[in-house]
């Protein structure tokens, strides 16, 4: 694949520019290699979801003997996939308009393209920009598992739907996929949420094989029901994304995965007992909640767009200092920032370059 | 000033990549008429705050008689503006990073540069760099009149930092600033901390007075606080920026300003009562609240990373038809975005390049 590094730049975390997106390189390579374990011998495989950084140059990283392609949200993180030489994408995602689909179908000269449906009028859109690219493309029947959001209704629903689907020239069926949301919360409803889930999937599954539908795949997953996933016989990858980063309020699930972004701030104003730093909302993305400052002197007490106020109990830092944040998601924080840096402890390793942020058209 | 539009695209608003983000052209037309009219002939000027939109192209359409140079948060923002022909900017924020110093001196041979310091630090950083470019930089004395988070704490220590910076080579004293917050609730503490804030820069202005030093500039003031700075005899300047696009919870405070951004999303997916749009959370920040759809048959009733999901009272839109989403918090989503463009109803008139966005470092 691809060279996907800027270059060279600072050596170490406190020169780089301020605020900073840092990557602890040996925390990501932990997650990746505790995910790798965990699918390895489950019969499922991993399809790194890379809405969560956007960024290819750790997309590559995330690949393994369990984890063939990658995860897409919107047609640019495909393109942006692709240029960089990923060569298996699903756009797990409904695409309606011609321009987007002739975007993805001319992905599918250099790449195995699959993308999900839950209309016919999206089968129709997907199979004309198949025709034009002169591609063919690979089709999941998108099933709503409980999130009332994208997906047909039940069984018989993608049933209908993986027919026109299986007679539509240049498509082909592969399976179903079903995406249950975010379930963070460790309580009841959790528990009920994703059996409804895996419940619904396994219906589809049997219903596609009843009529002679060809169902490969079930993709279905992200990083808070990562583990039953891996143990639910009927999905065969899991879209996670966010457990190569992870993030704080996914900590009560019994994940073997560790934080691994901070957003690195620099000491720009102190006066008795607060400092403030030069990083705010433009930087850290608090539409889930604020940052949590690393220091144990330090507590957040406001966060506007250009600046964190915290409250520091003892020597405060100096002018210049560098403060790390870490984000509570990791999604909306990476999509701010145009490069991310890659460091192990202090020492910078890699510049990448976020190179999808901003492709949600 | 230079060209700064991108060119010819889409001629009508349907026809825009989804999600995109749109200008209502008449209503921010509108908006800097009644910001000029508001300034004309109260002794006070209009310094356009550009962090709202980080787009030089809207930038340039809102100086005037009235309003000769722009306020910006960061220094790329500074470097934006000055690149599209801006030549008189304040950064009205705390540098204390040479390399950041360094760059915001070398915009001062080609425009006139203020900066705002609170500490002997930043004042010898400032001048290092100043000395560095051999250019002149103007100061103002950053003081806190409320808000707790940069800014000396009052007249005696600012007038000792006046004296500092007035003794300084290649640093030349212009006055004072001080930002109040963001006062948007029309309650009793919003007019306690606005009279706070204007005794705290009057007793700043009469110290500087008293102590020899110039006070040509005291800078104040947002949106929300526009028509009580042009009321006050201290402040020479105001530094609103959201008043050109406006924000649906400044509605209550009597401002002769109307909402002129949307994000124009399309219809992906339908069912029973419900439709699903292209844009989420990525597109249109939910940091202080979610967006409000513009059909009155739409009330919003999730958001995600890629997806606004609407429950639809009446008859359902078509796929691909096109939903306006009014967002909360204009900075935050402009800074979500490459490019804006300008519409006069649905006829679209220029694409724009959101040239500072991300650029918070």
């Amino acid at each position: 694949m691809r060279q996907t590094s800027t270059g060279s730049g600072p050596a170490k975390v406190e020169d780089l520019p301020s605020p900073a997106l840092i990557v602890d390189l040996d925390a990501f390579e932990r997650n990746v290699a505790a995910a790798a374990d965990l699918v390895r011998g489950s019969g499922t495989n991993l399809r790194p979801h890379v809405k969560t950084h956007r960024t290819p140059g750790l997309a590559i990283r995330q690949l393994g003997p369990h984890a063939h392609g990658v995860t897409c949200a919107t047609v640019g993180e495909a393109e942006a996939m692709v240029a960089a030489g990923i060569d298996d994408v699903l756009l797990a995602n409904e695409i309606v308009s011609p321009g987007k689909a002739d975007r993805l179908a001319r992905l599918g000269r250099d790449a195995q393209v699959a993308v999900a449906v839950d209309s016919q009028y999206g089968v129709d859109v997907i199979a004309g920009a198949a025709a034009r690219a002169r591609v063919e493309i690979a089709v999941l029947v998108d099933v709503d598992v409980g999130l009332a959001r994208c997906g047909v209704a039940g069984p018989d629903e993608a049933v209908a739907l993986g027919r026109v689907v299986a007679g539509t020239p240049r498509l082909r069926l592969r399976g179903t996929m079903g995406y249950e949301g975010r379930l963070r919360a460790a309580n009841a409803e959790r528990g009920q949420r994703i059996n409804q889930a895996e419940v619904g999937l396994a219906a589809v599954h049997r219903a596609f094989a009843a009529a002679g539908l060809p169902c490969q795949v079930v993709s279905s997953g992200g990083t808070s029901t990562f583990l039953q996933a891996v143990a639910d016989p009927d999905i065969t990858e899991i879209q996670a994304g966010t457990y190569a980063l992870m993030e704080t309020d996914l900590a009560g699930l019994g994940l073997p995965f560790v934080p691994a972004l901070t957003v690195s701030a620099m000491v720009i104003s102190r006066s008795e007992g607060r400092v403030v730093l030069d990083a705010g909302r433009k930087s850290i993305s608090c539409d889930y909640g604020p940052p949590t400052p690393l220091p144990p002197e330090a507590t957040l007490t406001a966060i506007n767009e250009e600046h964190t106020t915290l409250r520091w109990d003892g020597e405060l830092p100096g002018f210049g200092a560098r403060v790390e944040l870490r984000p509570l998601h990791v999604r909306l924080t990476f999509n701010l920032h145009d490069e991310v840096w890659l460091a192990r402890g202090d020492k910078v390793i890699d510049r990448l370059p976020v190179v999808a942020r901003g492709r949600s058209a």
